[in-house]
């Protein structure tokens, strides 16, 4: 099954994603490498994961930042099976003093490249608590994709 | 025009970076990559954004973080006409409570890129907000350069 | 003296790491870089460094995440004399409101990296403050080394 066929079957449809004329712009690519831009979840509540939103909204949130990030690469790459593998994720939580459950919100990315990529979606992470985000956004992530 | 060229036109003389004799240095090269460590602005208000510190004195210093990584490009690379694209940054933003605006702050850095290599100036990135930084400043960024 | 052999001599015995079933892995090798993910200790007081736990504490820890990267690069190697250099360093400090002196901490990182690979011990880096991290340990440090 492609990666487009499995997102088809867990009905999930990637977002359109536009290059702009900013400086800021969605991904560059280097060689076989795809960095991304942090991307924010498109809905779902504002604010401190341990605090106004909940660890299910938070891993929620991170799940449409991976949507997001599908997007990215689809528009960059024309099919997601130009995707290798999923090198290194930089997961970003907007976390209430003293929490401490960001693996837990950030699996909500990595659980979807799972079962987008199988195998080749594992990848090297980290996950951790940030003093703010754009916003005021609960989660943000940037990703490294080895393409072909 | 030369990078070089239209720094002199903006009035911007880079400062002068040296590798010293520590663990931590300013960069290195691997391959077609320069990897540099996080750049603190060299004067301005100390503190975070949202509180002490305006979004308009947060952007003039993410402006000097990225004249500070210029000079460290210049440092490596003997002439900035060796950068090819400006490839990934890290904006990090000393924030206060609640404080969401961390990409008007880190434009400061976006937009002289741009300003000093146009198009090769775009990157992706991410920028987001701390919960402290280096003795106190208001921002700090990383970068990736492409360089020939 | 090999790298094995500079650990003996500083009495320090490597974890051992294992890549496990998660979505999450240690590392991702693309070609000659290894990204791990980010590490946190296996040891020490939790909380924030500059109120709950001290610098000196604060540079145990980062010592301790050295050791556990180190580890890290053993499994993905074999031998630690397939590290070519240390090139980045991300060190995020769980951080007090109002500290700023997450290079001292980092520096229990970056000490170790080059009293066992010397001068490729040296590497570019960033030592920022962190909103929290994962079970409120104080520490967290993620590298890309150049391996053979």
């Amino acid at each position: 099954m492609t990666p487009e066929e499995k997102l088809t079957q867990l009905g999930i449809e990637l977002p359109t994603v536009e290059i702009g004329d900013r400086p800021l712009i969605p991904w560059v690519r280097i060689g076989n490498l795809l960095y991304t831009s942090g991307r924010t979840p498109s809905t779902g509540p504002k604010g401190q994961v341990g605090g106004d939103v909940s660890v299910e909204d938070g891993y929620a949130a991170a799940r449409d930042c991976a949507i997001g990030q599908l997007g990215v690469a689809k528009a960059a790459l024309g099919d997601l099976s130009n995707v290798v593998r999923v090198v290194k994720v930089l997961g970003m939580v907007n976390s209430a003093p003293g929490f401490g459950d960001q693996p837990q919100v950030i699996n909500g990315f990595s659980d979807l490249m799972v079962e987008v990529f199988g195998e080749n979606g594992r990848h090297a992470r980290s996950a951790v608590g940030m003093g703010g985000l754009p916003g005021n956004v609960s989660v943000e992530v940037e990703v490294i994709f080895e393409v072909k």
